[in-house]
């Protein structure tokens, strides 16, 4: 559980899959677009060959699609007309759809726009690391992905830490201190990503982030994602009471992931220095047409997210139950959750002194 | 069949997979080591930043490793000596991995060289068509793939033409027509290719190709791969005599790969005109330390490359049949084979003034 390689959403096409369970996130792209487009107008500085030939595009963190492609086409119709009311040659696009090596990217790369107007290209590994040749990038989106850690707080699954998450599998209700080793971690992976993108991107260049944040001062207890992470934990402890899984088998996994606040992602983007916050704005909320459908579209969407995590680590048999139970208390969690969805898009810029160290 | 999208070789790590059987082509890439050394050593002129800052490589025609992985590796190796031996600044690397979108870049990514020194991507589409961005290139390799047709020659399939080729899967036994069908199928796609690779490779780059060649005036009935390819196809009708299929399936069904004698391949180069041919050499006849593996060996790996083209035809369910006929007729065959194997190492080097139209 401490490898970084263990995260993808669910692959392939059938029913439970992210590409068939992540209209929300596909949602926050559209909410999104108006402001990437803005972004580009405003800070993307078209040049001539031979300066610029290609212009590249990043997606890290891409899974397998459609969202993606969505995204993606956002970002270059955006540049396309930057380059053309500028009078600026269009030049070729380079795209590179990023994700961990067991992200299924035969289903991405099956399922690419057949009439796409870029140069499409797959690459495997964390965004926690280096991922391209300096200086090569022009932009680098991210959406719904800066979210995940890197690893878990070590703390967090040591058996004699007292921070030892037992019976919990993420950091609501667990107390202050699992609340803080998630947060430290998240801190330091941002900053990594930071550091890591610095290098690859070309001076000036942009990183587009769309993330699931909690509001300033709102407390985690209220952030519908992690509560939701707290019922899914509820589901996989009752499986141990029925003795369907062991209980140390709960104790020791944890889901690697944490929702910041505006607040801590500023502090980690200032400390870590080498970008200016161009934007940073909070999306429309999510609206559903039918609303009797919401419990059972969360509950495929943390299936999705999560299900290749808990067969990892419990098992394939378990899935169908666990989240069957889950989907029963999502009704009622649905009812007691306060807060509501809130994503972030933020805009951060390249330091034209920091490529030049 | 004649889409340009149905050839892979056979994916996974199993038995039957490409991975675990392509020692044939392994040794070939061994023994164009030391030509690869020779053509960069004279070939590549090593630049300082800003002129480059990425090196970049394609292997076209990747298929799921490790063969891939040891060609790249020999060209980087002697990349990095050759900028390191002229007192360059070694720059970073970028490797694309490009095949056919239905090749298994799962397997692919999975099993990359973890201690790595390049930048991975994964390119997915047919080499018969532009995958790069323009002047991108400094190097594409290309193992033995560039006997691989874009599609059948129209009129061999086509019951109503004088040429159709019925009762055969391929031009040996088939008539000197079907064997001009093919051949000048391949003079089309491989002037293609080359019209492509000019437009992405950057002024003097280069293209290395290895490939399975018959030497010049020796008739095709005697090259090993058309004649392995024929006996396959005796295996296919075996199974129509059977009843296991149905004849006219056989007749239906066309393996498209073409092998081109050095004179065919550099009547087309110069046709184009876009690359100077440099290097134009016959590898060493592949040694097998065990001669009684042989047939085996040759029956695993003809498997392994055109079981996805069967499976797709007749259905997965034949596959073990046929093969094992298979295995068996190639005893009898290997003694009929008279030419033995022909590997060509080539090196095209772009043009200036091709680059500059």
């Amino acid at each position: 559980m401490d490898s970084i390689n263990v995260i993808a959403m669910a692959g392939g096409d059938g029913i439970q899959s992210y590409t068939n369970n992540s209209s929300f996130q596909k949602m926050a792209i559209g909410y999104a677009k108006s402001l990437i487009q803005k972004s580009i107008v405003e800070y993307i500085q078209p040049m001539n060959p031979p300066t610029s030939v290609t212009f590249r595009v990043a997606d890290l963190g891409c899974s397998v699609g459609p969202n993606t492609f969505i995204a993606v086409d956002n970002i270059l119709e955006a540049v396309k007309l930057k380059y053309l009311n500028t009078n600026h040659e269009i030049p070729d696009f380079q795209v590179y759809f990023s994700d961990h090596a067991i992200n299924d990217f035969n289903t991405l790369f099956k399922s690419l726009p057949p009439n796409r107007e870029y140069y499409a290209s797959g690459v495997p590994g964390s965004f926690h690391t280096r991922l391209f040749p300096r200086a090569s990038l022009h932009i680098v989106h991210c959406s719904y992905s800066i979210h995940w850690l890197s690893q878990l707080p070590r703390e967090i699954t040591d058996k004699n830490s007292r921070v030892w998450n037992k019976g919990k599998i993420h950091y609501v209700g667990a107390g202050e201190e699992v609340i803080n080793a998630y947060s430290r971690q998240h801190a330091i992976d941002f900053s990594k990503f930071l550091d890591v993108r610095a290098q690859e991107i070309v001076p000036g260049g942009l990183i587009m982030l769309i993330l699931p944040a909690r509001p300033n001062g709102v407390p985690h207890s209220q952030d519908p994602f992690p509560v939701l992470l707290e019922q899914l934990g509820e589901c996989l402890m009752d499986l141990a009471r029925k003795g369907v899984i062991d209980e140390e088998k709960v104790d020791a996994f944890n889901v690697p992931c944490y929702f910041s606040s505006p607040q801590e992602l500023e502090q980690v983007i200032n400390q870590n220095g080498r970008f200016n916050i161009e934007m940073m704005e909070s999306l429309p909320k999510i609206k559903v047409p039918n609303i009797s459908s919401i419990p059972q579209r969360v509950c495929g969407t943390i299936r999705a997210v999560t299900e290749e995590l808990i067969k990892e680590h419990f098992g394939r048999e378990i899935l169908d139950e666990v989240f069957g139970l889950f989907q029963e208390k999502i009704v009622k969690a649905l009812e007691h959750i306060r807060g509501s969805d809130f994503n972030l898009f933020m805009l951060l810029k390249l330091k034209e002194e920091t490529y030049l160290d």
